[in-house]
C-alpha cells in the first residue's frame, strides 16, 4: 500500500491544476478512467453506495473519502437508543368536546421514523397547551400513558383546542428514508446518533481513529457533514409535511437542553422548539431563545468538527466539508466555522445562489462546487434528462461565477450511470474545459465590481446568507421533491450575478450598531411578516428610524414582495413613506389610492423589451404618494415603483422571479437606488441576455451569452467605449484589455 | 287651495293601488301627466332641482315633498359657522429630519371643503402622535399656529413619523360638492348645519314649522334624510380619498363630545375618531369607543327625527324617510328607529342587497324602493344608457323581491329627461306592470321559505345588515364614482335571492348570549381581519368555542374570502379545523398542504356547467385536513371546499362574486351545510338562470327567467313533483297551486 501511495503522490503533480473531482466506482475502473481523462479530473471520491478499488486508488489522483460519522456505526446506534437524535413534535390539535380529551400523540406522524421518548420525564420536558387561549395546562391536568402513546387531559374547556409538545427519538435517518422512498433503496433503515452524548462522542472518535488508520490512500477526508441532519418531517403515510434545510429542529437532546440552561442562565421550553407548530422554520421571525439555541449548537458542532479535523491533520490528511444533509450547525458564515480548520469547502450547486453560498464564505479554504445532477437512477434513467438539467444549472452558476470564483468542480454518484449518456459526457467535458478557461484567464482573481455595496437585510443576516427566501407561491408549487425550485420571487438569484459587493445584514445588527457605513443600498426581499421581510422588527423604532435616516442621507432601499411589512399605526409597509406604496390588507379598502407619476420610460426599465414577470398581477399594492414613479402597473395594482426620499432613493418590486430581464431590472435598480447611474456603463452589456466581467489581475475580460439563441451585444468597457460582439448560444469569449 | 286639495283626495282613492311614485317637474306638466298615466303612478314628488306647480298638485295624486332640513337655510348656515358639522382629520404623516418639525395640517385636504377649527382649544381636543412608537406627544411639545394652519413640534426623535389629529368645520356639503364636480352644477356651495347645537335645533324647528305651514298640499314629508352626511373626504385637488357610506366620521361637535363624556362616563380621544388614519371605516373592526359614539349619535338622530315626525303628524301629514346622503345615525335595524314613528321607508335600490335593506327592516312601515337610474344628465344624455342600467338593476331586484316584498317603487330626478328616452319609458311601464302583478298575485304576502335560518356573522350585526362587505379588490376597481359596483366577493347579493330566513349577528351578541337557538347556518364573509370577517374577535375564546360547539352539535358554517382569519397559536383561519383549509400568510411556507378528498361531483356543485368564478385563482388557501372535500382547486390553491365536523358541516369559498352560478352554489351550500339536502327540491328550479317562489296566502307561484336568453327549467313544486316550463328572456309567469 505504501508503494502505490508514493506513486500516486508522484502522479498527482501532473494533475494538480485541473480542478475537477469525480466520483469513482469499484468494478467500473475503465469507465472511471475514461471519464477522468475526458473531463480532466485530478481527484476522485467515493459516494453513497460506491467504493474505491485499489486500481482506482492507483490512478495517481487525489483521493477524497466520504465520511458521515454519525451514521457510520449502525450497530452502535441500535444498541444505544438513548443516543439517537431527538426532536420536539406537536400533536395534532384536538378540540375538546367535553371536559376530558385523549390525544393520540403520534396520530399524524410516521411511526417508522419517530418513537415517543419514554426515557425522560414527560412532565419536565413536555407541555400541553390550550391553543384557543395560548395557556399552558398545569401538569396536574394531564397524564401520559406510555403504553398507549396518549395524553389524557382533564378539566378541559369544551371546544377549546389542545396540543401536546412531546419529545421523540428519530429511528430512521431522514436521508436514508428519502432514498428508500424516492430511489427505491431497500435494506435496513439507517439510524444516526447524536454525538452530544459523551459516550457517543467517545465512541465516534474511536471509530474515526480506526477509519483514518484504515484509509492510508485517502488524501482528503470529505466530511458529509458533521452532527445534525436538517429537518424533514413525515406524516403517517411517510409523506413530507415539513422541510427546513437550515433548521435546528433535529438537534435536541436532554444533555444539550440541560447544558444550555447552565450556560445561558435560562431554560428553553418545549414551545421554544414547537413554536405553535411552525417549528422555527426559516420563514419564521426567530425568537431570542431559538437564536441562542442555534449559537449553542453551532458552538458544539464546531468543537466536534475541530476534533475531527485535528485528527485528520495529525495523520497528514486534509479535510473537506460538504454542505450536505447533516450540515446543521456548521454555519460557514459564522466566525466559529474557521476555528475548525477545514481545508476544502464543498457545496452542492444548482444555481448562482448556491455558488455564492460557497464562493462568498469567509476564510481561505479551497472552494469546490458539487454540481447537479448527481449520477443517480432518479435522473440517469430512460425518462431522465441530465443534459438539460446540467445546462440550466450551469448557465446560472456561470453567471454568478463571473462575480465570485470557486476553485474546483465536482460530481457525485455512479460514474457508470453517467457514462450511459454520451451527450452528457461530452457536455461535461466542455463545461470542465470552460471552467478551466475561467480559472486560467482570470488568474484566480476576482472580477471588477462597481463601487456599490448592497446589504441584504432580513432577520437572519450571517446565519443564512445566500439562502433563498421561499415565499408563499413555494407552498403551492407542485414540484419534484428532490429538486430545489423556487417559485415566485427569486431576487437573490438575480443578485448573484450582478457586479456589486454584496453583504447580508440582520435587524439585530442594525439595532446594535446601525447600518454599516460602507452600505450603499439595502435590499429587503421576502413575504410579509416572514423572517425574510422582518416581521415585528419593522416596528422597532430604532431600526426603522435608522433605515429612514440612511435613505434620507442618500442611501438606497430596494423592497421586494413584502418589504417593511407589519401592521402598525396606520401603515402596513412601515417604509411606505420611503417607497411611496403600501399594501391593502383590509384597513384601507374605502380609501382611494393616490395618483402617482406614471413613467413610460425610466432608467430602471430602459432595457426591457417584453412585459416583465413580477410573479403576480394582483399585488394589492397601491400608490400612496404623488411623487411615486410608477414603473409597472396592472390597473391600480402597482408592480414596480421608484421614489426619491431626501437625498436617497427607493425601488419597489412586487416580486422578482429569476429571469434575465428581471436580473437586468435589479441591476439597474441598484445603480439607480445608489445614485450611481453613470457607473452602469462600465463593463456592461446592453443586451440583458449577455454579461461581461473584467479581471484586473490578468487585464482580461470575458463576455458570455446566457441564452439558448445567438446574441449580439454592445459591451461597454471600463472607460465607457462600446464594442459590438456576437456570441453563439451559451458561448463565452475572452478578450484582453486592449481588444 | 283647500278646494283643490279636496279634489285631490277624492281622486287619490282611484289611484291608491298602483304603488308608483314619480318625480314631477313644474313646467313639464304634460310630460309628467303622460308618465303618470303610462307608468301608473299614484304619487308624485319633487326632487333636488325640481318643484311642483299647482297644476301638478291638482292631478289628484299623493304628494311627497322632499326636505333636507339641515341644508335648507343657507343664510343661517353662513351666519353661524360655529354650527357647521365638524370632523377629525389626520395630517399627512411627516418624518422628523431633526428635533423640530413643522406640519402643515391642511396639506393633503381640500381647502374649499374644510377649515381648521380655531374656535375650540386645540390642546384639549387635538392630539399629536408619534406614529413610529404610537405615543401621544405631550401638549407642551407642540404649538398650533392658527394663522399659518401649522403645528410645530419640538423634541422630536429624528426619523420618527408624526401626525396631528385636528378638528375642522365642513364648509361645503359633500353632496353639493359632488354635484358641482360630477354634474357640473354651479352656484353657491351648499353648507349644512349640525342640529346638535341647541340654537341650531331651535332654528331648524322654526324653519320646519314654516315649511309645514307653507305646504298644505303635501301629503308626505319626505325627509332626505335627517342630520348627518356620510363621510367622503377630498384631497387637495378635490379628488375623493375616503368613502364610508355608513360611517359616523362627520357627526362630531364639541357639545356632542362633552355630552358623551357626561353620559358614558369617559371621554373620547381624537384618536378614537382618527383611528390611525383609517377613520373607523366599515371595514375596520370597531372599537368600543366608536360603537358607543354610534349609539350616542343614533339616540340623538332618533330624537331629532321624532320631533320632525311628530310635527308632521300633528299637521295630518305622513312622513317618509329616504336612506339618502344624510342618513347616518338613522339605523333602521336598531330598535330606536321605530321610536321616530316614520310612516314610509324609502331606499334607493340598484340590486337585491339594497332591496333587502329596505324590505327586511323591522316595523310596519310602508316600504318603497327608489330605483336607478335617477333622471339626471349623467345617465340621461347622448352617451348614457339608462335602459341597460335599469334592466340590470331590475333583474337583481326582482330576484330578491321573490323572497321579501316591498310595497312601492319610485323614481327621482327630471321627468323631462326620462321622456326623451322612449324605450326607457316603455321598459319602465312594463317594469311597473310586472311589479303590480307581483303585488296582486302574492296578495302582499311573503313567499314560502325553506326551514333554514341563516345568520350572517360579522362585527356589525344589526348596525349594518344588508351592507356589502367591500373587499380588497374594491380598492383596485376603476369605476364610475357615482355607481356602486362591488368587486370580488359579493356573497350578500347571492344570498339576497335565496329562499331561506336571513338574520345578521355580531360577535358581541355571541359573546353575550351565545348563538341564537334558531340559527341553522352561520355565514362569515369578508376580507381577513376586517370587521366583515371579524379580526381579533376570532381569538376571543368564548366566541370561537361557541361557534365550534354550534357546528359540532349540527350547525352549518359557510366561510368566504377570509373567514375566521386572525393569526394566533398556529393558525390563520381560527376555524381551520372546521373548514379543513387554512391560509398561507408566511408562517407555513415550508409545511406541505395535506392531500384532501377531491370531489369531481358533489351536492353543492351539482348544477354547475361552466368553471365558476371565485374572484381569483391564487387564493393561497391550502387543504389542512384529509377529510376536506375539495370542490374546486387551482393546483394546490383551494377555491371551494366542504367538510363535516361533528354533526355539523362547513363550506369554504375563496370568493363569491355575484352571478347566477355562484348564487346557486351558495343556495346548495346552505342546504348542504344545514344537513337539509332533501328540502332543496321543494319550490326549486333546476336551471340556475331561473327561480321560483310560492305564496301560501294566495296559493299562487311564480317562475322567472333572470337571463337575457330564453330558458327552460324543471320547477319542483312543494310536494316534489316537477314541471317543465319555458320562459322568454327576463320573463316571469304566474301559476296557481294546481297548475
Amino acid at each position: 500500500m505504501a508503494a502505490s501511495k508514493d506513486v500516486a503522490h508522484a502522479n498527482k503533480n501532473t494533475h494538480r491544476e485541473t480542478g475537477i473531482t469525480l466520483p469513482a466506482q469499484a468494478g467500473q475502473e475503465k469507465t472511471t478512467a475514461e471519464l477522468v481523462e475526458t473531463w480532466g479530473a485530478d481527484a476522485i471520491r467515493d459516494s453513497d453506495g460506491t467504493e474505491l478499488s485499489s486500481e482506482l486508488l492507483d490512478l495517481g489522483l487525489t483521493v477524497y473519502s466520504t465520511l458521515c460519522l454519525v451514521r457510520v456505526d449502525q450497530d452502535y446506534a441500535r444498541k444505544h437508543p438513548d443516543q439517537l437524535p431527538q426532536k420536539y413534535l406537536m400533536s395534532e390539535p384536538v378540540a375538546a368536546a367535553s371536559e376530558t380529551v385523549v390525544i393520540d400523540l403520534m396520530r399524524r406522524f410516521y411511526r417508522e421514523k419517530y418513537v415517543i421518548d419514554t426515557r425522560h420525564d414527560a412532565y419536565t420536558y413536555w407541555e400541553v397547551i390550550d391553543r384557543t387561549t395560548g395557556d399552558v395546562m398545569p401538569t396536574t391536568a394531564w397524564r401520559f400513558d406510555t403504553a398507549a402513546g396518549t395524553v389524557t387531559l382533564t378539566g378541559t374547556t369544551p371546544f377549546h383546542v389542545y396540543t401536546v409538545n412531546f419529545l421523540v427519538f428519530q429511528i430512521w435517518d431522514t436521508t436514508s428514508m428519502y432514498n428508500h422512498l424516492t430511489n427505491n433503496w431497500t435494506g435496513p433503515h439507517i439510524l444516526c446518533v447524536d454525538p452530544y452524548h459523551k459516550a457517543c462522542w467517545d465512541h465516534l472518535m474511536r471509530v474515526y481513529d480506526r477509519y483514518l488508520a484504515n484509509h492510508p490512500c485517502t488524501d482528503v477526508v470529505r466530511l458529509t457533514t458533521l452532527a445534525y441532519h436538517f429537518a424533514v418531517d413525515s406524516d403517517q403515510d411517510a409523506v413530507d409535511t415539513f422541510r427546513d434545510w437550515t433548521g435546528y429542529q433535529d438537534t435536541v437532546s436532554i444533555p444539550a437542553l440541560e447544558d444550555f440552561t447552565r450556560d445561558y442562565g435560562y431554560r428553553l421550553r418545549s414551545e421554544d422548539f414547537v413554536d405553535q407548530g411552525y417549528y422555527n422554520a426559516a420563514c419564521r421571525v426567530p425568537s431570542k431563545g431559538y437564536l441562542d439555541w442555534m449559537q449553542f449548537i453551532h458552538n458544539f458542532v464546531v468543537r466536534f468538527g475541530k476534533a475531527l479535523v485535528d485528527k485528520a491533520h495529525r495523520r497528514g490528511k486534509k479535510t473537506a466539508i460538504f454542505w450536505g444533509d447533516h450540515w446543521v450547525g456548521v454555519e460557514p458564515y459564522q466566525p466559529g466555522f474557521l476555528d475548525m480548520g477545514i481545508d476544502i469547502h464543498v457545496g452542492a450547486a444548482e444555481d448562482g445562489v448556491a455558488l455564492r453560498r460557497v464562493s462568498d464564505a469567509p476564510g481561505n479554504l479551497t472552494r469546490e462546487l458539487r454540481l447537479y445532477p448527481y449520477f443517480f437512477p432518479d435522473v440517469f434513467s430512460e425518462n431522465g434528462d441530465p443534459l438539460t438539467e446540467s445546462i440550466g444549472n450551469w448557465v446560472k452558476i456561470r453567471r454568478a461565477l463571473l462575480r465570485q470564483p470557486v476553485d474546483r468542480l465536482g460530481y457525485g454518484g455512479y460514474p457508470s450511470l453517467a457514462a450511459k449518456f454520451p451527450k452528457f459526457v461530452e457536455h461535461v467535458a466542455e463545461l470542465c474545459a470552460e471552467f478551466r478557461s475561467f480559472r486560467e484567464n482570470s488568474g484566480g482573481g476576482i472580477s471588477l465590481k462597481a463601487p456599490i455595496k448592497v446589504a441584504v437585510l432580513n432577520c437572519w443576516g450571517k446565519w443564512k446568507p445566500w439562502i433563498n427566501s421561499f415565499a408563499a407561491p413555494q407552498k403551492f408549487l407542485v414540484k419534484r421533491p428532490d429538486v430545489i425550485q423556487v417559485a415566485g420571487t427569486n431576487l437573490l438569484e438575480c443578485l448573484a450575478g450582478l457586479p456589486v459587493e454584496i453583504d447580508f445584514l440582520s435587524f439585530a445588527e442594525i439595532e446594535e450598531n446601525g447600518i454599516p457605513a460602507d452600505t450603499d443600498v439595502i435590499v429587503n426581499d421576502g413575504d410579509a411578516e416572514t423572517a425574510w421581510s422582518g416581521g415585528q422588527w419593522w416596528i422597532v423604532p430604532e431600526v426603522v428610524a435608522e433605515i429612514r435616516r440612511f435613505v434620507h442621507d442618500g442611501g438606497g432601499f430596494i423592497g421586494c414582495r413584502g418589504p417593511s411589512a407589519y401592521q402598525h399605526q396606520g401603515r402596513y409597509f412601515q417604509l411606505a413613506d420611503i417607497m411611496g406604496v403600501d399594501k391593502e390588507v383590509g384597513h384601507t379598502i374605502q380609501s382611494a389610492s393616490v395618483p402617482g407619476d406614471m413613467r413610460q420610460s425610466h432608467f430602471i426599465t430602459a432595457d426591457l423589451n417584453d412585459s416583465p414577470d413580477f410573479g403576480t398581477d394582483e399585488t394589492f399594492v397601491y400608490c400612496c404618494n404623488r411623487t411615486t414613479q410608477l414603473l409597472a402597473v396592472n390597473g391600480l395594482h402597482v408592480l414596480a415603483a421608484a421614489k426619491s426620499y431626501g437625498k436617497g432613493r427607493s425601488v419597489f418590486f412586487s416580486g422578482l422571479p429569476y429571469n434575465l430581464d428581471n436580473a437586468r431590472l435589479l441591476h439597474r435598480a441598484i445603480f439607480w437606488a445608489a445614485n450611481q447611474e453613470t457607473e452602469l456603463t462600465k463593463w456592461f452589456c446592453t443586451n440583458p441576455k449577455t454579461d461581461c466581467a473584467y479581471y484586473p489581475k490578468t487585464r482580461k475580460w470575458v463576455v458570455v451569452n446566457h441564452s439558448a439563441q445567438p446574441q449580439t451585444t454592445q459591451v461597454y468597457k471600463g472607460a465607457g467605449q462600446a464594442i459590438k460582439i456576437s456570441l453563439a448560444a451559451y458561448a463565452s469569449a475572452w478578450r484582453t484589455d486592449e481588444q
